[in-house]
């Protein structure tokens, strides 16, 4: 990766002397761009190509070459990956487009470049790729237009599965004065994937954002590594992935080859590893322009200081919408303020400036301060608008507030004057188009704060659950497990289940219920039926032992009735649980992802709402409880309805369980779902749950 | 309104000789823009200002004057009205500030100066209003920096509460190149509001769109008067209401001195009325650049066209999420393209131009007919990015694709040539920043032709509702109805009512039971208890004659024991009903919008997930029908869990009734709870019910 990214060392394959050209324009911004390292253009018809000795083969360079660009037709790939591999060179990008996105002819051909390259020793980026620009060392390894113009080094790292959105994104970017270090596009990933990127430039000390534009993930396991390990580093990182909807995961699988992946679980897991989702291209850009600029809120508790008391009215909209505060400012602070401003003005929090500020814009500096300075107040929003008049006044302001104060400090200002503008994100002050932005912006700043806290207070747990591994016993044979013996593995991970004892006559059911104690439930217990209550093996609230033996016929005929064949080892007798709130919790196998445990509220939220939560397993303690709090309908586990609140504690340690179960039995446990888990004030219990193992449980 | 907006003459009281001073600029601006009418401006220590005659005082003015522009002193503002007064000068634009946004004694003042200006027949803007532009004729009642620029006449009326904020609003609208025909601050709102000012502009022939920024509604119903004129008229209006939540309404309350009203309810009448809210100045400006520039879909079908295949796909899941669809392309259709795009590209939609189009954009005008023209695509959506070198080529294209098909075409062009993008947008071609915000823009614009659709079906019921109003009987006392006579009014309106009999002593309630039929409820009847749930006055499911008499003295002495000096008329014995899905309707007095009906469903969701919708009394059948398919688990009605759809005829002619029940009771009926209701594929019955009367009951 360091030859990809920091190669002291370029060959350009298939050169042209036509610097305007796709395989001309890396060579010129090269030059443009002052690479002090070796350049070596290759082009068989060609002695020099910008004043360089140009070569007719890359075996004919001299010295060592650390990156070779490959810019020649899609025909003479393989045969150039050959060269590099004879020649010894770790690294190339593959701009030539014509492999797995032109179809299966274009897909063979990649997968033979791929096991040259993989024999060869070869890391390569592409094919299909518009290539990499690493701003600080010069590296234009790219023909991206972003690069016609400058590519002012800064501490954002972007890499995007697009080069056509990417380059524009990249140009965005540009005009928010925000340095890309570097801006990958890593084409059809034949090798190198957006992980692998991510990986490296993460490490490099002069980034301290990164922010990826996505459309399929692959490994997503990796891609999890890497968000620990910029969460680890202290760096934010920001994706938007597209393909949401099922008609976008369905476009984005058919354009990219890549499997979309269910985007709940996506979800769900960038979450847990505090990866910042932005939903499209713009949030991107707000999101790392805040990210880049502004210190970590110690809080959630903003102060808004507006010349418009219906800006600030938005602000706190926006604000309670997301999950911040907006609190009252400290009585003195309303003191100050009143000498401030004018008797009418409001203090309390919004605190509008009024009219008086277009006119005098030294009050906005004055009670900014004030605001900011505010124990109560863990960050300062100031939203102004035109001042074309005072623009050089009220970038003075501005920068002097953001000096004078450790908090985090925003600015929105509505159709702000070019030059202010400019000059503000130039010495790194982050300016936010209007109020709204802003404060999403903001959220997502709040957010990322809070994840690493709970990340550093995490590690600890972070490292017992990876350390122990419960045992697990799955038994060798395909398809859905009874629930007996699923019950012996779950009991085993230490998951709670209703009580129950399976009975082979009725004389046992009988004794069963006895024990346990009216009313029962019964259910039919056989390998070859899953879906029992489909099958009429189930009898819910059984009363009394009449009720009891009458039922027992019942289940056990209607099971043969439908199923003949089916082997019945007896019937279950499980006590009934008094009501608690009914839940789904499930385990299931994403294809990038691998084992990632699923909770929600059961009933009409689940079925409805969808009101589901994902986590890749295994999970914290601290993670699961982060899951529950992000379900819509969280608050009905602190009790409505005059039920009590239910014992999160327990339900956290079910689904801790589930998850340590569900890593340690990997791609061999298929499928998991306890539905309903019926979670109360004095535990949590799965009444049913059904186990498929997976393809590879033998 | 004329007078205020399209004066024929003008006198500026307070006109400074400083042009660039607040009380000089709209003289100024008169001049500038070239006003054709007559201009006085007065000021006693002048001679003449900017070459026109100046007078001591109105009165003096020879002629007779439309509009005056107040500029004056607070404290000089009631003699001024005053004089216009005896002047006869029918309106006026108050700039002065301190008034009802200083505190008791500026509203004070400003009581005095509504008092005298109705007296004396002037109708007035303000005060503290930034005031009137009337682009069309060059009225600059204002001192509005927005006037600074060009004020290019176009077909947006402007109006908003905020001066402030409202002037960047229009500075960034001009800045798009929208033409604001007029921009209207109303600034305290003591005589003229916002919905004066849209009712007036709506009718000028000139104006398409009508767009407000609101903080605060007071005549709620005005405003929805206005709503219809508008929908009658064809013409969208577009809102940003700021104070959605709970911190901003508090924030915006104490702002501008008006109630800012549940925003739940004005978000639902709104939408029944086709009002298109904005959630930001950002959105609203894209909105009415949307509405400004684009013809009506025929349907919500989007064809999207892309130069890279993950802004297809962000399109798509956008389109998805607001409910548009993305359908496959005809087999023409996509045959037809396999001809234009490479044979790897995509082409049943979205269609992928590949990096093809970079190079050669004119396939991009193929592609883009090809795909307008297929009988499956309603909205035409193309997705290009950068293109610098080609800007001009690129201009031409799109002007020729949106001129060669009479659907809905709309550009998402990312980072674009600045000048191509004014040239496009001086040509009236929508060109959105990116796809997401295309798409959202989009989708305000299916909402609004779908509700204009409907409203335009719906004419003979809203007419027939307004004509038929039931007869109504509530008591003259006050407090909460008992149940029996409430279920008289109730049943008079023709709402259903689970059947129940009232029994005064055990044996009267075993008859009934008898007659009704086990299970049956008993209820506490009693013009005292309103909660009788609380007051251990309720007993459900009570299954047999001895159950029925041990439940009949239990329930009555919990309530003696609990309401000593209650009345007890009895005890109601009510039929248990099947299951249905249970709901909560509702009708509460909102002070801005009057009496309101709401619909929800019950138990979680709306306790937890608050999901309930509101509308404006009466509605139409078809107004009832949308406010269940607004409810966001709409899709419980349509039958989940194994349940039967529910009769959603029978539904709506309940929330109908209700409805009209409201509407004739005006404020006499202050609250009416139906909770539950069970909504059946039989029909709709209510169980419980809860009747307030308001305080004009008597």
């Amino acid at each position: 990766m360091k030859a990809l990214l920091q190669p002291e060392s370029v060959a350009i394959l298939g050169c042209s002397s036509d610097l305007n050209r796709i395989s001309g324009r890396p060579l010129k911004y090269f030059l443009e761009k002052g690479y002090p390292g070796r350049l070596y253009p290759v082009n068989p018809n060609q002695e020099e190509i910008a004043g360089l000795r140009c070569y007719p083969d890359v075996r004919a360079i001299p010295g060592t070459v650390d990156l070779a660009v490959v810019a020649v037709p899609a025909e003479r790939v393989i045969e150039s990956m050959r060269q590099l591999v004879a020649k010894r060179v770790p690294a190339a990008v593959i701009f030539s487009s014509g492999f797995a996105e032109m179809g299966e002819e274009g897909a063979a051909a990649q997968r033979e470049l791929v096991r040259i390259a993989r024999a060869g020793g070869v890391r390569f980026c592409g094919p299909n790729a518009v290539g990499i620009l690493n701003a600080f060392d010069a590296v234009t390894a790219s023909f991206s237009e972003y690069l016609e113009g400058p590519v002012a080094a800064g501490p954002i790292g972007f890499v995007s599965q697009s080069g056509a959105f990417g380059t524009a994104i990249a140009v965005l970017a540009r005009e928010r004065r925000l340095g890309l270090g570097y801006y990958v596009n890593t084409g059809n990933e034949a090798d190198i994937d957006v992980a692998d990127a991510f990986g490296f430039i993460v490490e490099d000390p002069r980034i301290r954002v990164i922010a990826g534009y996505v459309e399929g993930v692959r490994d997503g396991r990796k891609l999890l590594a890497v968000a620990e390990r910029a969460m680890a580093l202290g760096k934010p990182m920001i994706l938007t992935k597209v393909g949401r909807s099922d008609a976008g995961a369905r476009a984005a699988a058919s354009h990219t080859g890549a499997l979309a992946g269910a985007d709940a679980v996506l979800d769900g897991v960038l979450r847990q590893k505090g990866v910042i989702r932005a939903d499209d291209e713009e949030q991107m850009i707000d999101f790392v322009e805040m990210f880049a600029h502004c210190r970590l809120p110690q809080g959630a508790n903003l102060g808004i200081v507006s010349q418009s008391g219906g800006a600030g009215v938005l602000a706190c909209d926006r604000a309670e919408a997301l999950g911040l505060r907006v609190p009252l400012l400290d009585g003195k602070t309303q003191a100050s303020l009143k000498q401030i401003l004018p008797a009418y003005a409001a203090v309390a929090n919004p605190v509008d400036l009024t009219g008086l500020s277009l006119a005098e814009p030294e009050r906005i500096r004055r009670t900014m301060k004030q605001v900011l300075a505010d124990p109560a107040v863990d960050i300062g929003l100031l939203w102004v608008r035109l001042m074309d008049k005072y623009a050089d006044l009220m970038v003075d302001i501005i920068a002097d507030i953001s000096a004078s104060s450790a908090k985090t400090f925003v600015v929105s200002w509505l159709a702000p004057p070019q030059a202010a503008l400019t000059v503000l994100r130039e010495r790194g002050i982050c300016v936010a188009r209007g109020a709204a932005q802003a404060v999403s912006a903001l959220a997502a700043l709040v957010r990322y704060a809070r994840a690493r806290g709970r990340w550093l207070a995490d590690a600890p747990a972070r490292e017992a659950a990876a350390a122990q591994p419960p045992g697990l016993r799955l038994p060798a044979e395909c398809g859905a497990m009874s629930s007996v013996p699923a019950a012996a593995v779950l009991r085993s991970a230490g998951v709670a289940l209703a009580p129950f004892e399976l009975a082979s006559d009725v004389e046992a059911a009988a004794a069963a219920a006895r024990r346990l104690g009216y009313p029962v439930a019964l259910k039919i217990e056989s390998r070859d039926i899953a879906h029992k209550t489909e099958a009429g093996g189930v009898l819910l609230g059984v009363a009394d032992e009449t009720a009891l033996r009458a039922g027992f016929e019942q289940i056990v005929s209607s099971a043969r009735k439908r199923h003949g064949a089916a082997r019945i080892d007896g019937v279950m007798v499980q006590k009934m649980l008094e009501r608690g709130v009914e839940m789904v919790i499930g385990v299931q196998q994403d294809r990038a992802f691998g084992p990632v445990v699923m909770v929600g509220f059961g009933g009409v939220l689940v079925e409805v709402m969808k009101d589901v939560v994902f986590g890749a397993a295994p999970l914290t303690v601290s993670e699961a409880d982060t899951m529950l709090s992000s379900l819509k309908a969280a608050q009905v586990l602190q009790g409505v309805r005059g039920r009590p609140p239910v014992d999160r504690a327990a339900l956290c340690e079910l689904l801790v369980n589930v998850s340590r179960l569900a890593a340690a039995a990997g791609p061999k446990l298929g499928e998991l779902d306890l539905n309903p888990v019926m979670a109360g004030a004095d535990g949590s219990v799965a009444v049913d749950w059904l186990m498929i193992p997976g393809k590879e449980s033998a």
